[in-house]
Parts: structure tokens; sequence; C-alpha cells
């Protein structure tokens, strides 16, 4: 075995579908999860020699999941947070735990007070501890956007291989992904999320794009402006692209009107935009 | 070839993604469209000697798809019977035509008049023609509700493979198929489809159910009662299953609280109501 | 209530996962499946009353597939006849039923007896009962094929809409369902489904092509001519298009070599092809 | 702006889907690939101005890779490296570049020369360049295999939550993800490939398991060990669960043949294994 080494490594169960229903009298409330739990540490014995003294089950990681739920689940972040601490302690061997979450939104039928319409768009979180510290990462995913104007791209280099025109008003269309770093590990984690979506809708909005890179990154100031707690977001921004159709071969114009929605290949912009003084990101990001 | 025959056989464009954006000012309206066109009629010759002097390309069938939205769309139901009125007209083999269209949500973004987010849910329509009748039908899919109350499922047989308990209170959960039928074929198509949304909403939270079926039976009525120009409506629910989880390995009790939201397999519940008096359907389901 | 009906309903369990391994000394076999299982009858009352004592429930229906694999599974159209045989016995309201199964593909790993690689394609079947009489059905799902050449496009009707060039010579590459009808109800399957999908290869392959119909209709006749037992093939044929790309703007030719493979939209083209004196479809196709 | 910093960023055009066909008489062959451009640099300019006079655009890219296949792609590490180290020289901006390909399999037919059947499993390559220096890892995806014995979990902790009993013998399966990196740039990476998959599923196969982390260094130790060249390899294993299905409530045992094969949620293990005096992986695993 001379001459090769365990690199970095981890393991955790992936996907543990929650759904918490509390109920206050008639009118009930639900929390639709979707967690994965993930673990490190000194895990060398058992890829080595199959000895497994410190290697907590990922059903034993699942069933913790559960657990925890029936004292409430709360804010996505507080639950994450509640597991990654607990499980930074269960073995001597595990030094990281990171929990990521799903979670789904659900819209009330007014007819009675227990009964739901899944929503659009997901609400993320992801909370790291090495067993000292902890961070915590909010986010979204899945909230596709679309602007019918207000998009220009042009003034690109050219060359053997460019065939795109430049444009002055196309859409831009995008299924946003995007992450945004808390300093502290205590704050209203509801609020800030409600917050921090808005803003990331109306920057998308209202600014004038001249490329998906300056809308990536006026959405990740307009995030980091509002709330002083945050200090960094990464976005991923695949370009949704909307294609306007040739309608000239049956005697048509089409002044803006008509568009293919393609599928692939698609155009994928990925950026951070931080707080130069932001605090070090330590496993945050792992 | 003595002794084989042609059964039947139809052919067409499936999911042409059309999205057409309509600008009053500065407020513009977006369309999002997945447009599949289907023909039939005398087609043997294709089949049997390759003559395809009456096959109407499904690449055309995507053209025309494009260049009729350069007219305008208006309600799916609309733009589905303008599409297969015409088809029946293109080619003398061509007898019958079917227009399936998903229509995607999208909610506005406040801060311009020109953004918009993808909401949950999909509207649908079928539209037929056999050159002389039309038919049409209107639909849901992807609604997916969830009642934390008011499901029981109990009073079932019991054979050697039963394992099931009986149970009084459960989370009913489904992601709605539905569609129905509409008597004629010029109507108010928009209000007529808010009106079904909301009854089968509406009836799926107020029932208490003893069954998914029943659930079902419901919502289909409901849908019928509201509007006499609705003589059918076929409905396909999955019952979502959620399963209380057993927190009695860890000393915990789970009163109706903590629960495993299941991938597979799940129960697959489909049922028709219509009216005693419904007109023939013709080509309406074909 | 007056005035509406209880029309077509049907429900059972989707997407039961059996794996069942049968070892022979150190050599093992597996057999890896999808199964859903379909009951349909007397069901008014569940719908209309909840009065659920004819509704089997899915979760039996599940366990029964479970329970009856502990026999051994064998080949798919006998497991699948076995259990549509016991479900139509099983309460008094239910008269029908209906199994398909998908079965995927293992291959052995050499370097031992009990280990394998999942391979492409799904052999499927659907067995129905009506109490009295059974049918099977048997097919291939997932089966994706590509000729480099053979296959023409020309002579179809143009219109103010066409802009598709004639061709003669194309990619065709399609991804194949096919179902085929047995007379009988008892057959050596395995030889039978290898027969039939190396006959549907094979003249998928080697028929010089002026439309999918006709591939498509070739296909369903080679079928049927190798086997005096199958009386009917249905097939559903996507048109998976593979454009040439343009490379002039580049200064190079493009001679039938580089392509792009699209997603949407595609062709779809679906047929029929039986013997004439093919004895009724009965619930075959349910 | 003040206060905020633009951090990583990048960007290219995704899944640029291309087949290839090579014509040698009668006797093609095709080369089916899922191509994914990413550049990064100097691109604050077009973050904070709309600047673009250094963003090649993604269309570009795309037409880059259609162009360069007209040259014949080959293996598709080199295709890969072509590409990098030509995208690195296109503006000054840009000061890295890295290509990912999916490269799909496809079986002959044997009916013709020109005949292909997709095979299952894909064969991936990354490529970057720094305008210096280049990187090459290989890989497979969704190769999906399984062990009906050989596999025992037991020794692990427990605490609290922990209600999995321990097993001897289990079935083992995952759906492998690896990539190995090469220590140079030119080599014959078919060869290279072919040895290292096989030596992967040899090690699957043939190694007794405790854990699957056990299995997984297996499988990265037996890859390296083959090929003087690779230099680290990393895997990522989910763990399908096959959980085996209890009988007794039917009077029936299970002695380790009837399994139902869960979907969710599955551990997910990921661990590397490198020489010990590998050279620095510089960008390789960006």
């Amino acid at each position: 075995m001379g001459g090769f080494e365990l690199g970095d490594n981890q393991y955790g169960k992936a996907e543990t579908r929650l759904v918490r229903v509390d109920r206050d009298g008639d009118t009930h409330a639900i929390t639709d999860l979707n967690v994965t739990t993930t673990l490190a540490g000194d895990l060398a014995a058992t890829h080595l020699t199959g000895d497994n003294s410190g290697v907590l089950p990922t059903d034993t990681q699942k069933n913790t999941v559960y657990a925890f739920a029936r004292d409430g689940v709360g804010e996505i972040e507080d639950f994450a947070l509640r597991l990654v601490r607990h499980f930074v302690t269960t073995t001597a061997e595990i030094k990281q735990a990171r929990v990521r979450i799903e979670q789904y939104t659900w819209d009330r039928i007014a007819a009675t007070g227990h009964s739901f319409a899944r929503g659009a768009g997901t609400r993320t979180t992801t909370a790291t501890c090495d067993g000292e510290s902890a961070w915590v990462v909010s986010g979204v995913a899945d909230l596709v956007v679309l602007n019918t104007t207000g998009s220009e791209f042009h003034g690109f280099p050219r060359d053997r291989y460019t065939t795109l025109p430049e444009t002055h008003d196309r859409i831009l269309a995008t299924a946003v992904t995007a992450n945004w770093r808390h300093a502290s590990t205590g704050r209203d984690w509801a609020q800030a999320f409600a917050g921090a979506r808005d803003r990331l809708l109306t920057a998308f909005a209202d600014t004038h794009s001249r490329s998906l890179q300056q809308t990536l990154h006026a959405m990740g100031e307009r995030v980091l402006e509002g709330d002083d707690d945050l200090v960094e977001v990464r976005l991923a921004l695949p370009n949704k692209h909307h294609f306007l159709v040739d309608l000239a071969p049956f005697g048509l114009d089409n002044p803006g009107e008509v568009f293919h929605a393609a599928d692939r290949p698609y155009g994928l912009i990925e950026g951070t935009v931080r707080r130069s003084d932001a605090p070090d990101a330590g496993l945050a990001w792992w």
C-alpha cells in the first residue's frame, strides 16, 4: 500500500425527506424539507482497514434528523445549526459536519386551515461546524426569472468563430441559484431571507443589463447592501436563451414578439461578490 | 406483405417551446407554451412505400406554430383550435389534428412592467378536429396539494398480504392532473379555467376524505357543478404517501407531527366523472 | 348529485421496486424490476360514499408483489400473469387487473459470480386479466438507436410554412418504445423477447428509410414475421433530430460529419402493425 | 460601490451536444459528446461596467467546439486539450480555460456498418489550462454496479439515534462517479481509460467490503496501481440501499432473496486516493 495516501473524504446521508406539521387548533402549518447531512474527520480506519468504530452510520444521521424534528423545526438555519452542533459531538473521529437543507414552498388554500398548494422556488441553507465555530449560508434555488426587455449584449470581441449578432434588446432569463454567507449565526432568519430574496428579484428586474455578468454583480451587491450581516454572495446563473424566430420565410416580420425557448446549450455565468472586510469564510463554503 | 395491416397511426411535432411577448407601452405580458401537434389520416403510403406526398413535415408543423403566434396567441384553447382547424386542411390525407399545449405560469415582479418570476403549476389544453367538428379539453398539471388532516382510510378488505393499519387521520397529498371537456368551442376560456381550478382546489381542501377515490369524485363533481358547459372530467391522482416516522426507539412519541415523504412506490388513482347527458366525446380524448 | 355518473376508473400501486437475488452456489443472478399494479371493477361505493369494503389497498398490492417474489420471479411475463390472476380473485368488486413490469438490464462483471454492472435498455411486459381470459404484451423501452446513413426524407408537401430542405442522406436516431401482443399466454418468454428485440434492431438497421414511418412499419412487420404467436405490435418513435452544423461562416465545409443533437422539439411517430387475422385484443392494450 | 469586491467568477457554454460521424467506406463510427466550456480571467469590466471587450461570447465558444470537430475529434482528452489551449489565447482577459466532456457509449448493431445502439455508462474528461500548463482528468459517470454478497457493515458506534442492525451480508450497490488525474498530457488515452475502468470494476467486484468507504479506497488504489501516470483519483459513491423485505407477516422467510430498492435518502461516500509523491494539482480540479 506504500506510496498512496487518503485525501479529502466525507460521507453522509443525502436527501432525507422530512415533512413536519404544526397544529394550532384548526390552523396547521407545514415545513417540507430535503435534508442532506455530511460528516468528515479522522476516518482513515474505515477506508484502510474496515474498522467502523468512528463511522456514525448514515442511517443514524437520518434518524437524528427525524428525531430532532420532534422538538420543532423552526427556521431551517436554526435546524441545520442544531444538527451540525450535534453531529460534531457524536464520535471522537468526526471533526466537521455540514447540513444542507432545501425547503419547498407551500401556499395556503383558503378553504380550510389545513390545506396547501405547492408553490414555486426553493429556500436553502447550509450550516457547517468544526466543533468550535459554525457558519451559515442561506440561499435560493429554482428561482426562474425573465425580463422581456432591458437587456443588451454587444461590444464583445469577434474572432474567426463569432457569428453572434450584437443585440440592444433581448429577453434575459435565468434560473437563479444564489447563496449568501452570514457573519453571525443567530439572526431573524425568516426576515433576512425575505429581504435578500426580494432584493435579488428587484435587482434582476431593475438593472439595465449589458451582460448577464453585470446583472449577476448587481444582484450580488444588492443582496449585501441591504443587510449588514451578509458578507458574501455566490451566484450561478444559466442563461436560458430565448431566440427570436425568423418568420421572414412566411412573409412575416417579428418585432420582438415570437421566441423559441432553447434547452441546450446554455450559457452559465458564475460569480461572487463580497465585502472587502468580510471575515474569513472558514468552512462556510465546504 | 400479405397478412399484415397498418393499424392506428399518428405523427407530429412534440414540445415546440414558444414564448410570446405582448408589449403595451412599458407593460409587457408573456405567454410561455409547450406545444405538441399530432396529425392522422390516410397515411398508409408513407408507411408502406415511403411515398411522403401526404406527410406534412413535423418541421412545418413547428413553423406553423411559430407563424400563427405572430398574430397573437390569446387563450391557449383558442390558439389550439386555430391550429387544428388549419392542420386538417393542409393535405388531403390529413383527416384529424390534435394540439396539446402546456402553459407555464409567470407572476410579475413588481419593480418593472417587464419582469417575471416563474410560478407553480401548469395550465393545459387539448383541441382536436376531424375537419368538421372540433373539441376542447382544458386542464391542469403539476398542481401539488396537501391536507394535513381530514383524511381517513379504513374499512378496506384484509387478506393474507395486508399489513396496512387503518387510519382515521392521515396526510393526504397528490399532484393533480385533471382534464375537463367543454361542450362548446367558443367560451371565455380564462374565466372557465380560473373557475374550474378554484373549484378543484376547494373540493380537495374541504372534502372530508375516506379514500383518495372519494376525494377524486368530489373534485370531479365540483368542477362540473359550477359550469354548465363542462360535461366530463378525468383525473389522475398519485397518492404521495407521507409516513409517520416511528420515534419510539428514541424515546419520543410522534403525535402526527414528523413524517417521511416517500418517493416510490405510490398509489395511483384515476377516475372520470361526467354528466349523464354528456354529448358524445368524439375525438375529445384522442 | 343527480345528473352525474362515475365513468372509467382504476387504481393501483405504481413503481414498486423489486430486486430478487437467486443464488446457485457462488454464482448469483439478479432480477431488477419496477412493478405497477392496476385494478378496476365495481368501485362506485368508494367514490361515492367512502365505503372501502371492495378496495384492496395499494399497500396490499405492493406486499403481494414482494410476497409472490419469494417463490421466484422467473420471466416477467409469468410473474405478471401470476399477479393478475391473483388480484382478480381478491374481492368480489375487483373485475380486472393489470400488471406492468419494467426489467432493467444487468451484465456480469467477470471478476466474481456475484457482481453486476447495469446495462442499457429496458424489457417490459403488461399482463391483463378479466377473471376469465388473460393477455400478455411484451416490449422494450429506452432502446436508443442511430443510423449514420440510409435515411432520406423528401417528396413531402410544401406549403407556406415549409422551410425544411429535402434530404437524401441524414442521421436517423430514435428511442424505441415497442410493445408486441402475444396470441397465447404460455410461451418461452425469454426466447420470444430475444428474437423480437433482435429483429427490431436488425430492421431498424437494414431498412433503407424514406421516412421514420416507413422504418416503423418495417420494424413492426419484422417483429411479427419471425414469430407466429405475435399478432400485433405498437411502436412510438421520437425522431431525435441531428442537424448538420453550418460551418461555412468559419470557412469550413461539413460533408456530413459534424452534427448538433437537438433536444426539443422532436418528431414523434406512432403506429401499429397487426396480422389481418389477429384475435380480438380484449384487455391487452388497457 | 465602496466596500464590495468581485470574487471568483467564471462563465462559459454548458452542454453543447456534438455528434461527429467518421466514415471509412461503409463502416462508420460515431462520437457523441456533451461539451461544457468555462473561461475565467480579468473579467471585472463586464461585471462592473458592462464593458464586454474581453468577454468571448458563449455562442462563440459553442461555434468553436463545432468548428474544431471538423478536423476530427479523436480521444476526448485530446479534443478538450485542443480547445482549452485555444481559448486561453482568444482575448487578453481570458487567463484560464476548462473543457468538460461527457462521451456517451454506442455499440454497433451487427446488421450494417452504420447502425448503433446506445450503451450504458459515460466516459468523461476535464482539461484545464492557464496559458502555460495544462492538466487532464479522466473519468466515468453513471456506472451503476451491484454486488449481491461480499459486503458487511458492523462495528459502528451506536448512540441514542441508532436503530440500524449490524449486517454481515448485504447487497452493495452504487452509481460510480470517478475521476483520475494524469501526470502528463500526452498519452494513449483510450488505453488508459479502458484500463482504469476495468480496474475500477474489478476492485468493486473482488473487494470484500466492510464499508463503502473501504470499497471506495480499494477502487481508488487499484486505479492508481495499474498506471504509473495516474496520480490521484476522486470518487463519489451513492449507497443505493437495497432493503431486505420483511415477509414474516405473510408467513414467509426471506433468506436474502427479496429486496426493496430505495430511492431516497441514500448514503453518499466521497473520497480521494493519491500518490504520496503526486505533483501539484494546479488547476486540475478547478
